[in-house]
């Protein structure tokens, strides 16, 4: 933590945050330039809360030297996390593809395309059971009703399930169910929500918030660690710009950023990502260049009767073009990564 | 609903919308241009999951033509909904002032800034017992004891008391203790408390949430009223841009939008909205000018042992400095509206 | 400049730093911390290209100290910048308010709109012959015409005159015919224009640009200054968001910051900052409560007729409306002021 | 272009709205729904300015049908503009790699880096002779000098060469030395300078705006087609966002949207587009994956003594590896696509 005086910061006021440094436990180490003295808060001190040193007089800004998480930091643990869903294994280097409708509408269309998307080549499913929806008078999703048709479809394709979790008092129930849970973008920082994840031993898929910085985004990962959970996959969805042609803006470079400064695992929801069904195809073979340990779209039987995101879903067709092409430069890619 | 076919649609894409529209119960209108063929869908069909036309072969975009809120609307009620807090009255004209820290940190404190905010002209009084951080490091608030604290200032002063609900579960013991609760502009989306909310017969303060568009904050609140609960306080606490002098940029053009497009009343954060204790009284000002109802401001008896939002936290001083200045504006302002 | 070593920097790359540093003319401070060497670059170096230390080994970043701007900065001067326009003082705390309509399209009507602002109390003309245009096919001014009906209304009303130079090549021709040469939103970082108008020796009006952080702004104008011209006026104008419901969104926040980190004039223009005439007045009056130098303000004797941002253009009725209650507040604020 | 009416919209605001679209040369179409009537404009009317319409009273919105854009859509000509710079071609469905450093620095150093790049696999060279700098006092490039090197370095390896083009004064003198002319991403709506390179016979790069929506982008694509000069490849280099890790936020979802909305050429600048080198290479495998038709990628001998973008400049060394993986999966795209 580095403290920038201002220009004409006076004598004392410069003691005063010294003085305060040591009373927290730091060592301090003052640099004078012409311009500026700088002062540094070394060791292992009380670190929260170093804001209110903002208000103390002749304080210009202060300079966070370490990042603000750890747990989930790269530095902390430097070997990439692997997580184990079943026998699916994502952050090994292999391509995770999840698929599945936006919600379950039914249980025949449900096991209908359950079996689809794996004969397609999907290695875990998708299916929202609760949905959060923008308007309180769309389709809310079939609740409990969709969590056992998914534990269905589960045991009918043998392939892991991944369903949103929003309320924290449905947690177990949820868990119950599926194999993993998932929490949406707008949950992001529902702090309540994340450390009652942290207590369960199920992966969780952290999806960014439309307007979270990464930064944001892996503490809140912290939050499901820091509370005893470390199977924690992130998954980039989109962020919210100003364009309007797409639905968000899907943030590509996320994927290396993430793992150079986490151990964790990433997937890539492209589907959410653009909102367009047309670019879920390219905007895929995209991720999987970019890096990323997964992919998670939307397949619908019949987009156009889709309860909902109908216009962002693959038929069953397309979705089985694009595994195809995905398999190819996946190979490739893994086939130069272990030349390296 | 217009649909706007592509320019080379066929016959059958045409008659294919437009029979779905008639089997939802509309009316359906075509008008043949010279580049596009529009369909327009008339009268009370079924509107939900209309998105999901734009699957349909020939459709290139669907244009909706009234807004998706109804009960916030100032379409639906053209006065304005005014609400009265124990004596305190949002939306008639006036000004209410809630003030105090971000956090409640000890008895002792609270009780004395409680009184002082008061003194300086505050009318409502605010507090954090439950704190939602980007840290799972950072302090988390007193919870409990907290909201007992919450309730003997109420007491001790006569004003009411606005504390922030997160979690579902806790909704009725925060609503014993305090008079206006309020969801953090992190929650604003968060469906399953919105709809709770909408149950208990308190007034609601409905954050911004930092990237969320002027439509999707109606539609939250749009969440409580369908729920039953309408007494929704909306406050402006800014948005998330690219700049990085201030936390948040302030969308002061939010103030006049809302009373043009609902009947709710609305408040401005300028503590939130800017990070920085020395924008508060400016953008206070600005506010007033832009016709808010009240303002919210963070208000600390020493905000450099603040345990949380020191740097935007006014002294009682400042404080009582601005509230001055404040009720001289509003003054004028009033004056001029009543002469209109 | 301060540089932050990665976690495990060797020693030979700390020394690479520190001997690179010394060859540029900088002393320099070693910090030994227990996660972080921090290398403090104190005195008159050279400056330039610090960025290219990124590259050398085990550096993980580099934190400024001293911001990137000089002449335009508060510090460097501490006295207001205050600018005499013939006559119309900006900066001086008073309030300059420039109307007119976007283009000029006619002669007679051009007139006519100059002398209605004047006596509703405007103080400077605005008005466009060179229009920058989003669309090739939309009306691009009147050009070298309508450069010389601005002077024509100069002389009549006896009001500066403000218009915009978008071309390096018309800079002498735009100023022999107005007093206030203004630089659009989309040129604010057209560098060869900032630095052929810091050679004149008239005001220069710099827009923001619509997505320009604070510090490139002032950056820009230090262009200006740079180059011989110290005579900049700053004009917020609304940044991009992804908000639909306005054309840009108002960034009021920037009037303090701007006064608190330069010691140049501000004004805003909350006719391009909101794009709806309706929020005119609530927005000017907001800017006021920020404490802005001037507003600029699109009037047009029939809005609908317009030939350019007709929604955003007030009619003379409604503009005299605006300065009424405008200077109403103003002479409250500067009374308040006075007092301090 | 379609005009809805507010809910109590008069019978004779209809007729007004709908004489003047008559006088406009418009078939007019109405449609009376139950909240609302919607006047459909129909035929070749004069459509300049339609925005003064939001004046008249009664009138909601307008809803646009067709796209601003003509002569560079899609719709306008259906097959992909081929762009043949001296033998290298963009647009074929080939992959461009435009290499070199940010700014020719010398002589010496540039000569040395452009044999090595084509060495490496690059089709096309780059480098600034003209540097727009945020600062006035950065290096600003060699200007004259610069452009006589890159002849040089042209002549020497047989290679085309981009340099950027920021003052109209200039077009004729750049055209001579160089093959591409390249509109920088602050200059994207600098009208007078597209217009200006609308008369040249060169190709024309044309960096997206750093805010630009897709549509004003393609909308300055248009000011130099319509300007007479067709051969335009559009450049994706990253938007703003609040992201701070990254210079820029890379948004490849452009590539699919622009092949879908226009028949123009689009390449991908992942040096600018991330600001970090280690993100570069892949960003640059992301960016065949979404199917752009070129990658333009700043290599330096020696990042570390680079006058400017150094951190995101690639060695030789990288940027070879680097050719090597990017034509492997061009390979296998190109296959897949040939098969489909």
């Amino acid at each position: 933590m580095i403290f920038v005086m201002e220009r004409f910061a006076l004598k004392n006021e410069i003691e005063e945050v010294s003085e305060r440094l040591k009373s927290l436990g730091f060592q301090v180490h003052l640099s004078q330039g012409v311009q500026r003295t700088i002062i540094g808060a070394i060791g292992e001190g009380i670190h929260e809360n170093m804001d209110s040193f903002l208000v103390l007089p002749g304080v210009e800004k202060i300079v966070p030297i370490v990042q603000p998480f750890k747990l989930a930091s790269r530095e902390f643990k430097s070997e990439s996390t692997v997580i184990d869903v079943n026998g699916s294994i994502i952050g090994d280097g292999s391509l995770q593809i999840i698929a599945g409708p936006c919600a379950v509408e039914s249980r025949e269309k449900y096991l209908e395309i359950a079996s689809t998307v794996k004969d397609c080549g999907a290695t875990m499913l998708r299916g929202g059971a609760f949905k959060p929806r923008t308007s309180p008078y769309s389709f809310q999703g079939l609740e409990q009703l969709g969590l056992e048709i998914l534990a269905e479809a589960r045991a009918l394709t043998g392939l892991p399930v991944v369903t949103e979790i929003m309320d924290p008092r449905l947690i177990d129930t949820v868990a119950e169910y599926v194999d993993v849970l998932q929490v949406g973008a707008r949950n992001m920082q529902n702090f309540f929500l994340l450390r009652e994840l942290g207590r369960i031993n199920k992966p969780i898929i952290l999806k960014r918030g439309p307007s979270a910085t990464i930064e944001e985004w892996i503490m809140a990962a912290e939050y499901i660690i820091s509370s005893g959970n470390s199977q924690v996959i992130l998954c980039e969805r989109g962020i919210r710009s100003f364009e309007k042609y797409t639905r968000n803006t899907l943030d590509l470079s996320a994927v290396p950023l993430i793992k150079q400064l986490t151990h964790l695992p990433i997937i890539v929801d492209p589907s959410h990502g653009t909102g367009q069904w047309k670019l879920v195809e390219p905007m895929s073979l995209a991720a999987i260049g970019a890096g990323c340990d997964g992919l998670m779209i939307e397949v619908h039987q019949n987009p156009r009767e889709a309860l909902s995101d109908g216009p962002q879903s693959l038929t069953p067709e397309n979705f089985a073009g694009l595994v195809t092409k995905v398999q190819q430069i996946q190979g490739i890619l893994r086939h130069t990564q272990n030349e390296d």
